[in-house]
């Protein structure tokens, strides 16, 4: 799935979004509560209809930007980018009922738990909405981890409660397992979530420090979800983990990246050397004829060779990320079309070993 | 004629900009030999191939954004903002030969004269060169205006002996009236310019304070001006000011407006006390279910709100760029359909008074 975090899929309409052949796009909770306000929307005839598109649409808590402004993201805390005091400041306080923060729109305390989140999420109007959780960060120490899981497991209980009594006709809940590294919590998150009974369940949180630790974490959590119901992983899209994430069962993802590598230069190739990426803004494309990937149908790799579109990125043309995302998503496209069909086929094995290389 | 300054009308395909109806865009002769160098372009197949454009291209001289260096544009100059010292520094010399200066690229020294604009233009395979000229600025002068002119004039004449020597097959040549605001100069220039004999003839230079200035000064020029050649009137594009060129005898004009206007909220409306302008930033339009304009056929009014496309530009979305672009290249569009069959059905000046309202 795309992001269309502020509702739209940055550079591109919504009905090439469809055209391209996705089903659904992830809104962002978060940032359309503090604008234009979920209120605002419901009354523009909801999220769907104010952003023109008419697939469904899965809606995160909001709990992941809440936590953000004040943990810093996973890739902040990899590179050693810990605890900025600015982002600190942000949030006034967390507690059992949710967390106050600073809005960054206009600098007015904000509230958000479990029940604003559900209360947003049905404003919009999503199909899918996720729980409200601690996305829990990877420098959190075990015994953090586990309380913050815990409370994430009684606000799920809280949105299941809410949304059991408002939640509109066609919006399910998602639950998410937490629990961070440790093999017990994530056992433990997910037999909760499972108990709790949700449509579909989505595993989040930090994953781990590298890509070995990643598919460990979600191993544990996989293995104790049910199978009759979808399993959604949050935030993860190199090619790489998406071929190990769908052989472990998820169903379905989001991730910023196709669409985030489109808008700094990088586009994705079928080029395991390169783990699938091609940094056009380099000057080795200054003068090359070649198409971004001969064989793909996107209108970029249709009509442009690399130097006009190396030319573009470096000049900070808006047309280059246009382009750069129209093909990144008609990457993706590709690939999970290709995971799908082997699936079927009873062949996944061979396909995610060609793509793989 | 929307402006591909930088090989691509921004934010759009250029398919996209051949289906809103177009026939030619402006590229730009000095961006693009400074950035990335005609060379290149020459080598990758010429500015057709290398932007994926096949229908007629332009390209200016680059002689207004080589003086716009040292003089500031004509807003600039009608705001009180002349000569900066920023920009004056970047011209190092101007003589009978051209004009030396730095590149904002990357602080080169660069030279730039009428042989060097036919070579660029001749490099880059426009369908129509413009030739080399100094864009007289407001503030100047009658005697600076005036010797300025000769010095163009002799350019034209070495632009048209270059190119009939070099010019490849199917590029024309455009000379450019000069002669700022004064009527026996504006007379002179386009006396000497339709002598010289080119297939198409533009009207440039500094047209006056304000639009009165404007409309008789473009009716000094198009007075001796040949009715048999295209004249092309350069960098306007206000709905009136289009309106009253055509009815002067302008056939082609190009502007940065409506893409430019896009790019800052402000999308184009059939509505003169508005000056056709709407400012979609401004909060009157937050809960807006309007479309920007009902009997528009663009992708915006047919699918979108003005809240959405409210929130979008406050959002600083691209794809609120891409969407108020297309809408204002659709309003350009019709509005250009609309005056060409009145011409052909004999009721311009009805057409005219219904437009201008």
């Amino acid at each position: 799935m795309p992001l269309a975090s502020h509702a739209t899929v940055r550079s591109l309409q919504a009905n090439e979004v469809q055209d391209l052949g996705y089903e659904m796009v992830l809104g962002n909770t978060f940032h359309l509560f503090l604008n234009p306000g979920h209120e605002r929307i419901a009354t523009l005839g909801g999220l769907h209809e104010f952003m023109g598109w008419p697939r469904p649409i899965i809606t995160d808590s909001g709990g992941f930007q809440v936590f953000s402004l004040g943990h810093g993201t996973v890739a902040d805390e990899i590179k050693g980018r810990r605890a900025e005091t600015g982002r600190h400041s942000r949030i006034l306080e967390i507690s059992e009922d949710g967390v106050r923060f600073r809005s960054y729109v206009d600098g007015s305390a904000r509230f958000m738990g479990p029940e604003t989140s559900m209360q947003v999420q049905n404003a919009l109007g999503s199909d899918i909405a996720l729980a409200f959780d601690e996305c829990t960060p990877f420098h959190a120490e075990r015994d953090y981890t586990e309380r913050s899981m815990h409370r994430t497991h009684r606000w799920l209980e809280r949105c299941v409660e809410w949304q059991r009594e408002h939640a509109p006709p066609g919006q399910v809940l998602y639950g998410i397992v937490q629990g961070g590294v440790h093999e017990d919590l994530r056992h433990e998150s997910a037999a909760f979530v499972a108990a709790a009974g949700t449509p579909g369940i989505a595993i989040g949180g930090s994953l781990g420090a590298d890509k070995e630790q990643m598919r460990e974490v979600v191993g544990w959590a996989l293995a104790t979800l049910p199978e009759d119901r979808p399993r959604h992983l949050l935030g993860i899209g190199d090619v790489d983990d998406i071929v190990w994430a769908v052989e472990l069962g998820v169903d379905t993802l989001d991730c910023a990246t196709p669409t985030r590598l489109a808008r700094h230069g990088t586009v994705l190739v079928p080029d395991p050397a390169r783990r699938w990426r091609l940094d056009l803004t380099k000057a080795e494309h200054a003068d090359s004829r070649d198409p971004i990937q001969p064989d793909c149908d996107c209108y970029a790799c249709a009509h442009h060779t690399r130097a006009y579109l190396h030319y573009l990125t470096r000049a900070k043309e808006l047309t280059a990320v246009r382009l750069l995302t129209l093909h990144n998503l008609t990457f993706m496209r590709s690939l999970m079309q290709r995971l799908r069909a082997s699936i079927e086929a009873h062949r996944y094995a061979d396909e995610a070993a060609a793509i793989l290389g």
